[in-house]
């Protein structure tokens, strides 16, 4: 059986569980590789993957015995089939954060066990990255960074913020990666103090903040970077700024390192440090891997201890509404003295004339 | 207030439930036209949106007096204004199909009432479109339109199938699509009889099915179309099943209208006659609006009226495992006597010679 598995039911077993229902289409795809539609069953002897006719046959293909996964289709199963799922079983797990309300109902209704809520196991085991992820994380870290120096070459005064994007988004793809990992913001002037900011139609008219928040997946796995540049020549009040967030991530990169903890090592030093000048609007960063957010999220809410191979962002930004904002990250990857960039591109203030 | 929130207030009261919680923002910006992220509180006296920091302003400058909603950003609320938010409400309802297992949880602790199952209330409400709905349905299948005119001269031997869906893509959106109505379908071959088929790095070699099934948003309303070309010269079989699906389309074409029952004047006769031929994947169409799948579904579960002025897909499909499939899809607009084609490309068999 695979290893991502027997640590699952290591864990179910730590809790009393006697099983679980895998519906969220990443954990699955985590602890099997599948990408089908349908979901997994894990119960103390054996595992199920139930799936529709569309997908058995490619199902089946992927797999190998050494996974020890039997494969059912949805249509071939009775009530009793559903009943004796999960036999001898007091407590099933479910992932209370994924499933909704009438699928819940629907999943009592049919294998007639106690359901226990186990959101967040999986989540935990993925936070630890092997070679085979952090491979992955680079490949479209690299394609990041591939983007971001094609882009400074292409942007024009005139063009709108949408079509610098969509040439992002094109750029990426024929790169060779699979998907972006969301959608990618790009945000001058006065739309760079909103941090989630969405393209719009205003173009580049210079002598303004322009802001790049952009990432793609590579064989499922995400990359997550965001620069911020002047179009023009930047004013003294912005290149101070600029170094003051540049200085802070940097910092940032040095103290994220395995056995920190976050909130009583980091964050009560940096949010202390910038309530006092700006508002902050969002944590200053967040697990990277098969999600563009997973767990943890860095920011001073509890405490929680980075470890060696987890990979996150590092991301301070200052933000003066209505005039603009600055926000400089990187992913980067937990080491043992520090931790290292996986997306590397130039983090020096540019000020691109056109 | 606006009719839609007047409407929905109505019908709550006709199943004695006297507020609700609406959590879906595809159903927040049909009653609002509100596109932040939030929820949209209804009691019997008054509307509220709860929200955050980020979008308040925002969405004030939205809103006009006639509205008459109010807006509240989360971090002012106590939990006391939690329980005070339904006054004498013995029922709210909440959308089952949409709210997570953990928010349901949520949403009890907080607001100290009673909720009732009401997903379908609202997606009820927007199955008929009115003028200006159909105006952006109609705009968002002439863009449609126009990518299948252009991707036709684009394509060229040797090109990937990703690279195909990629450029219809980036025609879309600079067309003046919001965005994509759901991932493009570009499959070739026998890709082609997998209903739901992912581009793929398959080159197009020619002599083979080229099937494209395509959509795009225009302020937020989505367009669907499919079309099934055939590079080089067609073989007698593949004209004479091109021939049938075709019919078979057009004949829904004028069978679907007002007042007609899904189930027993269409999906019977359909699906009977047609699982004497091939074995049949999907429905056979499914309403289009603000979501790509709305209700109602085609197909022959249940009895279902079609009435004037809602929006559906007209979408028969043929498949041959592991050789190819055809599938000929319009979105269409029910009227008195028959239906009406919101997309109008081509539907005679293109031999495309490369």
């Amino acid at each position: 059986m695979n290893e991502r598995i027997l640590d699952l039911k290591q864990q179910l077993k730590q809790h009393n569980i006697q099983g679980m229902i895998v519906s969220n289409p990443v954990n699955i795809k985590y602890l099997t590789s599948i990408e089908a539609e349908g979901i997994l069953l894990v119960n103390s002897s054996e595992n199920l993957f139930l799936t529709d006719s569309r997908y058995v046959e490619g199902v089946n293909n992927l797999l190998t015995i050494e996974d020890e996964i039997v494969v059912y289709d949805f249509k071939d199963l009775s009530e009793i089939d559903y009943e004796n799922f999960f036999p001898g079983s007091e407590s099933v797990g479910f992932e209370e954060d994924y499933v909704v309300y009438s699928e819940y109902k629907r999943l009592l209704q049919k294998y007639k066990v106690n359901f226990v809520e186990t959101d967040g196991i999986i989540e935990n085991q993925r936070v630890i990255k092997d070679d085979e992820e952090i491979k992955n994380i680079s490949k479209a870290c690299s394609i990041t960074d591939e983007c971001f120096e094609y882009i400074l070459k292409y942007i024009k005064i005139g063009m709108t913020e949408k079509e610098i994007a969509e040439e992002m988004r094109s750029f990426m793809i024929k790169a060779g990666a699979d998907d972006l990992s969301f959608d990618t913001i790009v945000a001058s002037g006065k739309n760079s103090s909103i941090p989630h900011a969405v393209p719009t139609n205003k173009k580049i008219v210079g002598d303004e903040v322009l802001l790049l928040d952009f990432g793609c997946k590579y064989k499922g796995y995400c990359s997550d970077c965001t620069r911020t540049i002047y179009i023009g020549k930047a004013p003294q009040e912005f290149k101070d700024n600029y170094k003051f967030v540049l200085s802070e991530q940097e910092q940032l990169l040095k103290s994220l390192r395995d056995g920190v903890n976050l909130k009583t090592e980091i964050a009560d030093r940096v949010y202390s440090y910038q309530k006092n000048h700006y508002s902050i609007f969002h944590s200053f960063g967040h697990g990277v891997g098969l999600d563009i957010h997973e767990t943890p999220s860095l920011n001073n809410k509890k405490d929680y201890i980075l470890k060696k191979n987890m990979v996150v962002t590092d991301e301070p930004g200052i933000y003066f509404p209505g005039k603009y904002g600055i926000r400089i990250e990187d992913t980067v990857l937990i080491n043992n003295m520090w931790s290292d960039r996986l997306t590397k591109s130039n983090k020096n203030l540019i000020e691109l004339e056109l």
